[in-house]
This record gives C-alpha cells, sequence and structure tokens, in this order.
C-alpha cells in the first residue's frame, strides 16, 4: 500500500477548510479538522461539532464507518493533537489507537497542559507513525484563543478599528458611522462571529448604543457581549441588553442594578479598583481566560482601544483603512503622549487584503504569537 | 507563416518590462517598450532611449538588423501608438511602414493630440493590420504623466505620505523621520527617481533641510526640483540647492535674491498673488505641465499636502505605513474641516505591498484616471 508523502500539505489543507467550516460554532473547544486518507482517497473527514458533541476524528471515524471503509492502515490529517483526556467526551487518542491507522499527520500539538504531547505519545506507543508540525502556522491561526488561553491563561484579543487612511474614525463633529463601506462591516461582523466575547466600552454604548451581535454573517451562536464600565452607568434600556449573555465590568458596586440586570442575563463582575474609576484590563482579560473566553474581539472607541493598547492587553490589530482622507478629525487611538517612537507599540503586518472598497490590514505582536508556537507541542517526532 | 494571437499578453508583457527598464530616463518622452517576432521568435527588441536618442521602434528594429534578421511580415508589439510627427526624431511610423511588418499590436493609443490616432492610421494605410488596446491599463500606469501632460495640460501627481497605522506622522515634540523603515524610504526614491519633479513646501525645508534629491536607487538623471515658497523664504544655504535644477513658486518679489539664485540654477517664478501669502497652486500645475512635466512627486509637510487635496491637484496617494499606534501626535494633512463624508476627498485603492516591514498604499482619484483612459485613441480598429 503506497503511503502518501506526509509533508504534501494537500490532505492537510482539507482538513484545515474543515476546521474554517466550523470557526463560528466550536468555543471555547478549538475548532480542528480531520481527513482520513488510504492511497489517495478520502475514507472519512469532519471537523469539531458544538461542545459536547463529538471531536474531528471522530466524526471522521464515524463518516468512513457510514461509507462502508475500514480505516486500518489509513493516514490520519488532523489539524490538532488528539486529545488523551476526558472531557465532555471521551479521549480521541484512544479512538484512533482502537481504528489501528498507519500513520498520524498532526498540524499542531495540543497547548492544553491536559494535552500537551501525551495524545501523540499515546499514539506512539501503540506503534503508530507520527508526524507534528505540518502546516502549523495555518492550524494556529484557526486556534490563537484556545492556544493563549491554555498557555498564558488569557484570551487572544483583537481590536479592530476603522479610520480613513489619514487615521481618523470620526469627524470633529462625531459622524463617523460610515466611513468605511458595507463590505467592511460585514468582514467586521465575521470576526465577531468567531469570537468567544465582543467587547466594548461606555463610550461606543453611550454614543451610539450598538447591539453589539452578529448580523450581516450567519451563525448558529452568538458571541458573548462585554462592556467595560468602571462606573456602572450601563442604561437598562441600552440595546445591547437583548436576552443574550452580558457581562458588565465595572468598579461601582450598585447590588440593587446588578440584580435588576441579572434578571436580563447581564452579569455584572466587581473588579477591584487599582484606580478610582478604572477597570483593571489586565485583570479583567485573566477573569476571561478563567471563563472559557478563547478570542475578545474589541470595537470600542478610541478611549477604551487606547487603554487596552497601552495595557499591553491587544494581541492583534484588524484595521479598515478608507481610500479616504479627512484631515481634522477625530483620531483612531488615544494614548498618553511618548517622545521617543521606541515608547511605541510595535505590531507585525500579516495580511493586506480589499473589503469592497476599503483595506484592510491585519497585523499583530510577533512576541504574542511566537509564545503560543513555543507552548506548542514540538515538531515532528 | 503562423502568426501569434494578437490578444496574447506575453510578448506585450516583454515590451512592457523593457518600458519599465527606462522608467528614470526618458522624461519627458514617454517611456516605450517594443519587442519584434515571427514564429514564436524574438526577431529584435528595444525601448526609448533619453531625449534625442531613438524611440523603441527605432531601438528594436536597429536590434533585429543587427541580429541579421529581416522583420518584413513580422508582429511589433509596441506599448504606445507609435508618433507620426517630426519632433527631436524623424516619424517612428514611417520607418515601421519601411519594416513592411504583418501587424502592429498596441497597448495604448498616443494621448498626444499631435499623434492621436494617425500613427495608427498611417499603418493602417499602409496595409499593416493594427491591432489597439492590450495591456492597456499596464501601459498607461508606465506613463500616466504624459498621457496626463497631452490630455489635460497638467502633470500627473502623487502626494507621498509616511505614517502610523493611525496616521499620524510625527509625535508630538515634532520627531518624526523614522516611523517607517529604510525599505520604506528606498522605495520612496524609486517613486522620486521615476518623477519629472521633486515638489516640497517652505515647511518642509526649514524642519528638515532635505536634500530632495534620487539616492537609495541608482539613476542616471536626477528630477527636477520645486519648492511652494509664497514668502519667498528659501534660505540661500538649503542643502537642496545644490547645482541642480531648482523651481521656487512664490508671490512676492524680490529680484536681487531671484538673481542671486539663478546664478545657482535656482528659477524663481513669480506666480500672481490669488490670496495674499498663497501660491496658486492649480496654476502651478499648469505652469508645470506647460514645461515639459510629466509626474509630480511631492513630499510635503501636513500643510502643504493638504492645501494640495484641497485644490484638487492630488491624482494618487502613495501611503507608506508603519505597522504601529502612536495615538497623540501629529497628523498626515491639515485640511479645512467638513461637517459631512461627502465632503471628503475619495480616492480608490489600486495596491498593497509590504515593504520591508511597513505596508505601501496606493490609491488614485478614479476620475482622474478614466479621464485620461477615455483621451487615449479608441481600442481595436
Amino acid at each position: 500500500m503506497s503511503q502518501p508523502d506526509p509533508l504534501d500539505p494537500t490532505w492537510m489543507r482539507r482538513a484545515l477548510a474543515l476546521a474554517r467550516g466550523v470557526l463560528y460554532i466550536t468555543s471555547p473547544n478549538p475548532r480542528v479538522g480531520c481527513v482520513i486518507v488510504r492511497d489517495g482517497q478520502v475514507l472519512g473527514e469532519g471537523a469539531t461539532q458544538p461542545p459536547g458533541g463529538p471531536h474531528a476524528e471522530i466524526v471522521a471515524l464515524r463518516d468512513a464507518a457510514a461509507r462502508g471503509h475500514s480505516v486500518a492502515g489509513a493516514t490520519f490529517y488532523v489539524t490538532l493533537e488528539p486529545c488523551s483526556h476526558f472531557g465532555r467526551t471521551p479521549p480521541c487518542a484512544d479512538a484512533l489507537v482502537a481504528a489501528q491507522p498507519a500513520r498520524v499527520v498532526i498540524a499542531m500539538g495540543d497547548p492544553n497542559p491536559k494535552v500537551n504531547g501525551r495524545g501523540i505519545e499515546r499514539l506512539s506507543k501503540a506503534g503508530i507513525a507520527v508526524h507534528v508540525g505540518l502546516c502549523q502556522e495555518e492550524a494556529l491561526e484557526l486556534n490563537p484563543g484556545f492556544a493563549s488561553r491554555m498557555h498564558r491563561g488569557t484570551p487572544w484579543t483583537w481590536l479592530k478599528l476603522a479610520a480613513s487612511l489619514d487615521g481618523r474614525s470620526a469627524l470633529h463633529n462625531g459622524m463617523s458611522q460610515w466611513i468605511t463601506g458595507p463590505e467592511a462591516r460585514a468582514d467586521g461582523h465575521h470576526w465577531r462571529a468567531r469570537s468567544c466575547v465582543v467587547l466594548t466600552g461606555m463610550g461606543t454604548v453611550l454614543a451610539d448604543d450598538p447591539q453589539l451581535n452578529v448580523r450581516e454573517v450567519a451563525t448558529p451562536r452568538q458571541p458573548r457581549k462585554a462592556v467595560v464600565d468602571a462606573r456602572f452607568a450601563l442604561p437598562e434600556n441600552a440595546r445591547l441588553i437583548d436576552g443574550a449573555e452580558v457581562l458588565v465590568f465595572t468598579v461601582r458596586s450598585d447590588p440593587a442594578k446588578a440584580e435588576r440586570l441579572a434578571r436580563r442575563n447581564v452579569h455584572t463582575i466587581l473588579m477591584p479598583a487599582q484606580q478610582p474609576h478604572r477597570v483593571d484590563l489586565p485583570g479583567m482579560m485573566r477573569w476571561l481566560g478563567e471563563h472559557d473566553v478563547n478570542e475578545v474581539h474589541v470595537e470600542a472607541g478610541a478611549g477604551l482601544s487606547g487603554a487596552l493598547l497601552s495595557a499591553h492587553c491587544v494581541d492583534e490589530l484588524l484595521v479598515y483603512l478608507a481610500p479616504t482622507l479627512l484631515g481634522d478629525a477625530a483620531g483612531m487611538v488615544r494614548m498618553p503622549m511618548i517622545d521617543h517612537l521606541d515608547a511605541a507599540r510595535r505590531f507585525e503586518f500579516i495580511d493586506f487584503t480589499r473589503v469592497g472598497s476599503d483595506a484592510r490590514l491585519r497585523a499583530r505582536v510577533a512576541a504574542s504569537w511566537q509564545s503560543l508556537v513555543q507552548g506548542l507541542a514540538g515538531e515532528t517526532r
């Protein structure tokens, strides 16, 4: 039986595409895809189902069985190391061992300390050839939040910004809604949809009264919403209070208001006030990491955006720029003045794309990403 | 003899590449490339030489002769309609007719009213098959300035801007030199090198004392320099006064200073003052168009950049963005406040490229470009 070259990325790319297909529905679990191949033929394939449902490897095994294929001697391409512990479902590594494949090719090791390397070990000990690291970066792109939560205890956070080419996000009279076009707004909703939490600040709630949910793309799951609201000033008729779960991070105690809001699925988190009227933003990120939040999508005004940047709570920028220059108008982020460029927040561009008539630029903190890569179980063994 | 498909862009792309190779040296003449092909074999090829030297068609004919090839019955691929008038050199259309090709494929008609369509007519009347419009956009990309000068009487002007991702071009203390990286600066010099004039304002001269010449890329020709200097305050020890030609646009008469500067190749253009201390910028552009300037590269501060934008004197933006956010710092352009986005200058993105660690975004005024396209001799006849 001819084995495919394990370094040929064709099948792993198919597994990654399957994982991309479940981007909106698996959290807090990672998005994983699996393709079972023998002699150039796909025997079965699948992707992780919503929490409580089967993981990708099990879906693929069932798919193969449904098609009447035995998978003994086949090669499994799986985008994340198979789990080796009992969570909501039994360990996938055991199911794989039982299926007796010749080889398992894994894109990235599991950053979960409960798994890290043990799934690989379980397979190796059963005499199955294991290869780790094929398309690792692409696999990590699908699950930076899961990796971050496991490795750092905090979510992976991106800051969405929309502005003119000269960095103006609103006119002097506050008019701002339509600087970028409808395609950019729809693309922004894709990023909302994949996140676990959409975060904003009270300035935006008061100015725009946003719904903060996903509307422009179809999704069976809505992310949670969160508001940084140091003074606990959230209007009880705010549109974002719509029955879906809302988290409010505050430093001001008002049990009666909290009680009223709780009945409407709004959960108030009273944070220790480090400074008066200031929510401890890194503390908030730790809280979110402890509460199963992988990815945070920030869509806020210049104040909270700047504060998150200054507190090193942003891992990635998602910037939409309209092809226009506004000159004298409001800026994108407010941060303390710096005297030297060395003090500036540095990112690394990872992608430029045209979205409608606008440009989308993605950039990330290189050190944050590297720490995720280094936290993965080692390559090729 | 099998004729190549005239719509196959392979040979035209080669002709365009040859034209790109003379980007820095032909002005005020357009950059043109020519490839002579028969039976899939290149018989001769060439590109326009510096003013007074032969045009692309003649260089290609001489190349074919030097290789011992007859070009009768061949196909000529030429990126611009062959000239039909006596300028510094005799008309190329006549030389082509004498060479007896079977077919001439032309990327773009000549926007020069002295030529427009007549070169094509001359060839057609001689019984040569002519096809116009293959790779027209790429050909126009090589010569927007020539087309603009012929069609509108003014140059094609791009504004170079460099800033952080949030549109800040200098810190509050004025520190600005190194927001973008060395690769972006070198790329900027490529754009200086292709231009006929590098334009700046007095604010930049006083703040940075720039040399304003091409240093980071190799070129046998330096563009002219120009300064908008309404008050005629140019310091006579400015570094840009280095023996190369400098144009100073002013509204203040000082014959003694003008006389001293003229001896150092600095030419003072006294403009009618529409407002005190204001150079009429559209008038300056007309002056440049009348004086053989095809392409203007603007590298100025927020004041002149904003004024040129407000006066509709900018056709294209060349924006370098560094992957950093600066927050409270100086903006890219100063323009009058607007109350509605409809009043904003709209461009159209044409290219995103990574340059070193920075992003380069090019955008142009769609209407300006369309007017150039419409000014060309018609497609396919």
